[in-house]
């Protein structure tokens, strides 16, 4: 590696009467990964088709720095403005897809390609009109984004005259050959041109006499220079040394002898350099070298060619750059995160939407067994927004199976189960925007009748209603039937998507709730477009049933929601379980949302059942069920569809209307009433009375035959 | 409540003259509860008929103690021997399952049958014979185990004589009643009967003069009492107060005055204390009180009862004792844990083997997306022994899949996976015993060719040996297929119960391994049990295969592990799948585990397939398939079963033979070694050569056609 005070190691190999370059050192800033991560990961992917990129180079730095090319994060925008005084460099990237290929990729063949590129620009004159064709480089990069490490290889080529270039003098620096005059006619000549061309001119004609100087572009030599003019060859030197010039000089000097070899046998080169030194601008530490041009014959083929920069040991070989350290861990976390994520889409679900998963506002209504459980395969989608509702505190048997919460969450009576889990998650992941509120869901059946009470109560609706209002999915996680009834009433009306799961010992269900059509205005009949079907069991046989006509959780029931907690034992207190059962519900209520909101029609698509499993699948992550029902003694799940219940005392359309327009009142008659208020108000009473006369009529009949 | 130094409040509104007592005051102590916990949980569980329990009282306290009666860790085993200077009381436990049934239980009911009890007791002469039946007691419990709280009420049922017993002189302590003579006479005679009796006698017959003092069993009333001689009942008085008479004296009263009516009109009680006094013994703080009992009709029917026990508001009413914050809190874990568990057997798997599951010992290779998960669900079933092995350190994308790490685990370059994971489940749960080696597992493929490298992979293989050695389930967790490999032939070497998940996108294969059978002492041929199929395609349709005749996870394929990581893109090298996989098939690894485990032939089991899944189920928690492959787009999984495969490059009887005589020596060729030479070992080579002979054939067979 080439430092800024000692001459670089190659030189000293070489003859003293030749000149001598100091290659290029690449300086890529972290930006520059990070933005490359960023273009891998969601441009490129797999492409490792050779991509545009520009650095620059810059003539001014003080004395002890190296010859920098400098590569930033703006260096994936070859349209981007150069860097003020710097002059471009443009340059190729060839990311790989793997370490094999970064490392069995054919150096010398890239090299030869590059070399005959600038050789043949050189040739055709194009790098007399454009002189960057003079600075093109080559970078080969694997990045393994898991470890945030590096790999690279910066190619500069440069073409090489067969003997060299002989050196007559040694260098001098400008101040010991210009007067101040000099000095000060060839910066305007300098700055001129600067401003006509619009940057820093990196190569440049010069022409002097004792008491001026000017300055013109390559194209401009055969009227610039009079036979017998000296040429002087200039370019911006990005190097620092006092005796040596930078790599740039290297393909002028070829440029030089292919077209203007007569008049350039013998040459001045300018490495000039342009510095701020305590306010002031001073060229003056510019080299001037006098040199001899070898001969080049008119068939000249091919030069050879060098630029593949050594490693940090000084040895050809490709460098590498570790950023996990020095980056902002919690970005870091961040972009780690995503990584994952956008990985499924390079081959996989090129299809896929993250963006909508990700951006999902979930409301999980119960941090216990399935709530822990959901939360973390959220966390593992990405989604970023997760509130988490629940009353109860941690207690001991808690963190076995409710992965959010540890031992020291139990002591002293046990941590509010909401709040601790919105906490973990940050300590999971610090990205995340998660919360959690101690709150009581009202429960038909558990009677509100004490004005504390009712005050509360409301208190509590109010509270879920915006909860809900400012999510866009409400997962039902609780462990009673009767505290789902409150939350899928208001998603109903709210037109939310509401996941629900539930566990039994070994069974499970993991639902969608349908989703209600946004209700026309001022229609009391409008709900009723949601089903009038009581064909209960006949339902499940239903294919092609829209989101909007899909059952809730209690559109099977015939009975009302009540207290089922009150004289239960243990053993139904608990909601005693396999312990993988919450696990795998968990991951399945989560697996769920995702298809449903990959579907183009979110929670109005219409539900797969079992017997699409052969079909094509309607989305790219697969079937979109109503419900999943597992059985994990026999390791199956079936995915039933069911209807909308007219008569559900949940989400028909006579509940809906009655929440709508009575709100707390309503909603109060049903925690302190019986279960036949809701059974009177949607006609399950009837339902019920008809029912039993049926069964009547079915005995008389028996009897009679 | 009762206080040992004011009169009890009862008193207080009671007539001066006559005689009042002081009632038990129950003393449970933790033990007793936490006996009652692992009697409700093992055995008793929903069965609430009353059980035989056995308290005991205390005729020394020393002043200020209340008269309590004692029930403490043995109490459910009514032969456990009381404390010495004791009196045994015992009583009958009514442990309700519900709180509701608790609070609607029939106290009044209750009261009276136990006063019946006492009364028959007493008309009968049972009680004079046995006078413990004077002091029997009823407790009532609620236990709710999940949150450590027990409710309980305490009844010691007392006759009352209708018209009370009057006092005739106020009391006086034996010490001014008594000589030293007399005292020292009670005393060797109270301990002549208590040595006949073997306990101290709670009731006893006292007849004294001013010389003599005599102690005799109530049953000998006839004979030790002559004709005039004054009667003096005697009783053990756990009360402590210098006026009034405790509890027991209640029964004995009325015994009295329904067998000895005439003789016992007028008579005295000693109400026998018997305290050590520094050092010295010391009764001489007994109360004698001279007392006129009533006449009691010979056909008296069953007399008022009282002795519910006040709560600790001197109301009527049970008392609670929250034991969730003065118990161990890690004990109180344990138990909690353990009783998620327990119920499961109470009512839905009555034959769940708890103990076999909780006291296998797992070892997780691998501790990343799977290994975290596994790990889960086995600290959910209870699981207490469970070891990670793994090399890698935590990075900033694992947290959010890999739920046993967080953020603050990835700083300064991530600590080692399997320490952390180790050190994270004793956070979660302290009885769990967890370690975690950070170890690299040797691969096919992955050469160890220089001698450092040789030295340090046989350190690994031994230290793998000696792990799955220790262990009774090997869990195969990694991210290669080739890591797989070595784990492999040891655990079937070692004829260990392997569980191996894999996945894809979102697919995954959850399996068993074939159990290989015993080896039969130097028989070369002994693995040939195994297997001889090679009919690959065919043997998922076999039935009825058990355990030991299973394939593993490399008999189904044709090619030898090699370095499956060396060439692949990013996409490839981390398993990037859907976030819920890993979730749903941890949980069913540990499930699967499980069900083998209950089964009662373990990893011998026959493989259950999905055709099974009609069928009664071989154990309580259903079938025990050999694999569980899951297509999470479809929701679905299947249950394939294949037999092992005598050319199989990790379990065929030519590797194992081969691994069992030359050891490292031989697994150090297969990690250095292309494909070919576990190929040519095991005849797969010759296979290959033959299927490409036949593919020849059967197109030149086309070619005729």
């Amino acid at each position: 590696m080439a430092s800024g005070t000692d001459p670089p190691s190659d030189l000293l190999a070489a003859d003293d009467a030749k000149l001598q370059f100091v290659p290029f050192t690449s300086a890529l800033d972290a930006g520059f990964w990070h933005q490359l991560t960023q273009k891998k990961l969601n441009e490129y992917r797999l492409d490792e088709t050779p991509k545009e990129i520009k650095g620059h180079y810059y003539n001014g730095d003080p004395a002890g720095l190296p010859t920098r090319l400098t590569l930033e994060f703006s260096a994936f925008d070859v349209n981007t403005p150069t860097p003020a005084r710097c002059c471009p460099a443009l340059g190729s990237l060839y990311n790989t897809n793997t370490l094999e290929s970064f490392k069995s990729c054919d150096k010398k063949a890239l090299l030869d390609r590059a070399a005959n590129e600038i050789w043949e620009a050189i040739q055709s004159g194009a790098a007399i009109e454009d002189p960057t064709h003079l600075t093109k480089f080559h970078l080969l990069t694997f990045s393994d984004l898991k470890k945030y490490r590096f790999y690279y290889w910066f190619c500069f080529p440069a073409l090489c005259l067969q003997e060299g270039v002989r050196l007559l003098q040694p260098p001098a620096s400008l101040a010991q050959r210009f007067s101040e005059l000099q000095v000060g006619a060839l910066q305007r000549s300098y700055d001129e041109l600067w401003q006509k061309e619009g940057t820093p001119p990196p190569y440049f004609l010069v022409k002097y006499t004792e008491t001026s100087c000017a300055v013109a572009p390559l194209r401009a030599f055969p009227d610039f220079y009079k036979d017998g003019d000296k040429v002087t060859l200039g370019f911006c030197d990005p190097c620092t040394l006092p005796q040596y010039p930078g790599w740039p000089l290297r393909n002028l000097l070829v440029l030089a002898a292919y077209h203007w070899g007569s008049r350039v046998r013998e040459a001045e080169v300018l490495c000039f350099r342009d510095r701020t030194l305590q306010g002031e601008r001073d060229v003056t530490h510019s080299l001037i070298f006098h040199i001899q041009l070898p001969e080049m014959p008119a068939n000249q083929e091919l030069p050879k060619a060098v630029g593949w920069e050594k490693n940090q040991k000084g040895q050809m070989g490709p460098r590498m750059v570790n950023l996990s350290e020095c980056m902002d861990p919690k970005r870091l976390a961040e972009s780690s995160v995503d990584l994952n994520l956008k990985l499924m889409r390079w081959r996989l679900v090129p299809t896929l939407d993250l963006d909508k998963v990700i951006h999902t506002k979930c409301l999980l209504l119960g941090a216990g067994t399935l709530g822990c459980n959901v939360a973390r395969a959220l966390m593992g989608w990405g989604v970023r927004h997760i509130t988490f509702v629940d009353n109860a505190k941690i207690s001991y048997s808690n963190p076995v199976r409710q992965p959010l919460y540890d031992f020291s969450d139990c002591l002293g009576g046990g941590n509010p189960k909401a709040e601790v889990a919105a906490a973990k998650l940050e300590k999971i992941f610090p990205g995340v925007n998660a919360r959690g509120f101690n709150l009581s869901i009202p429960m038909p059946g558990h009677p509100v009748h004490f004005s504390q009470e009712t005050v509360q109560a409301q208190r509590d609706v109010e509270k879920l209603e915006a909860l809900i209002g400012q999510h866009d999915v409400v997962f039902l996680l609780m462990d009673t039937r009767e505290s789902r009834w409150l939350p899928t009433v208001i998603a109903a009306s709210q037109q939310k998507l509401v996941i629900n799961a539930a566990l039994g010992f070994d069974t499970f269900v993991v639902m969608r709730h349908g989703l209600k059509m946004p209700r026309k205005a001022g229609a009391a009949e409008s709900w009723a477009d949601g089903a009038n079907s009581s064909d209960l069991l006949g339902s499940s046989l239903f294919s092609n049933i829209p989101g909007h006509r899909l059952g809730c959780y209690f559109c099977n029931d015939v009975v009302a929601p009540g207290d089922s907690t009150r004289d239960r034992t243990l053993d139904q207190q608990c909601t005693v379980s396999r312990p993988g059962l919450a696990m795998i519900a968990g991951a399945l209520a989560v697996e769920l949302m995702v298809s449903v909101i990959q579907h183009p029609e979110g929670g109005y698509a219409v539900a797969s059942s079992s017997d699409d499993r052969m079909n094509e699948p309607p989305t790219s992550l697969g079937l979109v069920p109503h419900q999943i029902r597992g059985f994990l003694s026999r390791f199956d799940n079936v995915l039933p569809v069911s209807l909308a219940f007219d008569k559900c005392t949940a989400c028909s359309p006579k509940v809906l209307d009655q929440y709508e327009r009575d709100g707390f009142q309503f909603l109060a008659k049903a925690f302190n009433s019986s279960h036949s208020f809701l059974e009177d108000l949607t006609g399950l009473t009837l339902l019920h009375q008809e029912t039993q006369a049926a069964e009547i009529w079915d005995m008389s009949d028996d009897e009679i035959v």
